[in-house]
């Protein structure tokens, strides 16, 4: 039977997993990414990954599973051209204009199809994740920034040069914050993960009572303060970790308000490091969602936790490689 | 050649053309939609024009011309099934699941397809218009409502159940004007052609200066007060009415940042009575919206008023039949 790989790179890991026809992780391995080694380095890794989990598999057919690898998928931050298969812009691993498809073709002399690692993310849990089934998504990841991505009729929506999808930087009333973009008061810059542990910070610093402040006392415990633990505090009872969340949660929840009104989706996915906060952001997310939507949305309107936190960038590259080779 | 049919139906005129294969407006007739008469007696007026239109173009081709017509094409208000050609929800027309393709297609003899009026516009403008040469377009009609439609590589985007581009319902914060969708402080309810003149007639009512006060006395000369005398009284320099213009410029900038954000057009069209407004209305609205989009949006986005303003509907009906008997 056939399957693809898929490969999730991000400026920490590389995630390379071997994927069903139906979505299924049959394999999977994560090395570090190390991009400071340079482009070349970093492709060659890739191909190394690809080439264990095929000894993998390899192996595995001895005992009657006969798997055979038809594509490659990858997932890449920033800008990615697709047709040619280029990762125009990656800030995070300082790469441009890198033919990523071509080259990591020839080292493994598989078919490679690239695109926007959230885009991957989104379509993993839109078509073998929490919205399965539903034929117009849109998905939010909440981690180092806020981005999107939308699933229309089953496929991919792009936008001009496939810069659709940049809800961390639609504008926060009220809110002065600099965002690293360049405008002022971008959703991301309080909401995502990074961003509600960066207003974390902020109070502790500027004397804001909390359980937090024995737990990160220091300059550097506090830097490394996150999301993960707001939620633990706001468990505790912790008033400024529940404050930080629920705005968070509520901000999201009025960008997407807005969002439902002009793509109209049927499921609505939220996912990233921050969604693991669960119901905590997601309850306060609902709230403003629903308050400022039309009736005839409410009535169908699903919004969901993602289902493959960790493994959704892989399984999306995955069925990405699978879906763009059958249009060929 | 072949033509087709374009047929715009509003709640007060049904507007008919012969619409050539590049969007020319060969033939075009008005009448009175008289929908109280029922939906048989406007749908059998719709065949009638069709007729008409069609003995004209016969009568042209004695000196030459010998136009075909191919299909029709018909843009409604509300919720379309264009799958089953069914005007699902139409509440100006006070319609419900009227099968209209295949009513007016037994009359005339001809294939009918059917999409809403919205999209239908911004499809002639995106296809013929101001925004033809774009891919990626926006549109956005200001009207006694506001409305959006997406057109994303060349085709329309319609989102579940088609109910995508309900921009008009985007919450504006601060605002607490009730909405007739059941919401407070939709954009609409300010920054339509029919808000602009609300605000007006609420803010003379109150006692506010204006040139405007004088020819709207009494109740029934300010219950015909429109957006077009606010563009006329802030030519003559009236505070009050470049106040109420400004501000609907700016809140639908608002709003555009936001979906440029999300779906990264190429081209933004902005059309309807409202943008008869022309640059006091594009002014302030593109100082809103270039101040808040990244950058990378800034370099190429497009912002233009609408070009066939009263013929876009048929123009985008009329090439709309086009392209789905191409797919057909």
């Amino acid at each position: 039977m056939k399957l693809t790989i898929g490969i999730d790179v991000g400026g920490t890991n590389i995630v390379c997993g071997a994927i069903g026809p139906d979505g299924q992780v049959l394999r999977k391995l994560k090395r570090p990414t190390l991009s400071a080694e340079g482009e070349a380095a970093v492709i060659a890794r890739m191909a190394a990954m690809v080439a264990e989990i095929q000894a993998q598999l390899d192996a595995d057919a001895g005992t009657g599973g006969a798997w055979q690898i038809a594509a490659i998928g990858v997932g890449i931050p920033g800008l990615v051209d697709i047709e040619r298969g280029i990762s125009v812009l990656a800030s995070n691993l300082k790469w441009k204009q890198v033919p990523l498809a071509q080259r990591l073709g020839q080292l493994t002399g598989y078919p490679v199809f690239i695109d926007n690692d959230v885009r991957m993310y989104v379509y993993g849990e839109a078509k073998a994740g929490a919205a399965r089934g539903y034929s117009d998504v849109l998905g939010i990841t909440i981690g180092t920034g806020i981005a999107a991505a939308i699933v229309q009729e089953g496929r991919l929506f792009y936008g001009f040069k496939g810069m659709a999808g940049e809800l961390g930087h639609v504008r926060v009333p009220g809110l002065d914050t600099a965002c690293g973009c360049g405008l002022t008061g971008c959703l991301e810059t309080v909401a995502s993960a990074s961003g509600m542990a960066r207003e974390a910070r902020k109070a502790l610093q500027a004397g804001r009572a909390s359980v937090l402040r024995s737990r990160f006392a220091t300059d550097e415990q506090l830097s490394k303060l996150s999301s993960a633990d707001l939620s633990q505090a706001m468990d505790e009872g912790d008033e400024l970790a529940a404050e930080i969340i629920t705005r968070a949660g509520t901000l999201c929840g009025d960008a997407l308000a807005a969002a439902v009104s002009l793509v109209s989706p049927q499921a609505i996915i939220v996912g990233g490091g921050g969604a693991l906060a669960g119901e905590r952001f997601m309850k306060p997310l609902r709230e403003a969602l629903f308050s400022q939507i039309i009736p005839v949305y409410r009535e169908h309107l699903q919004v969901l936790l993602a289902e493959h936190n960790d493994d959704a960038g892989i399984i999306g590259s995955g069925l990405y490689a699978r879906d763009r080779q059958a249009q060929l």
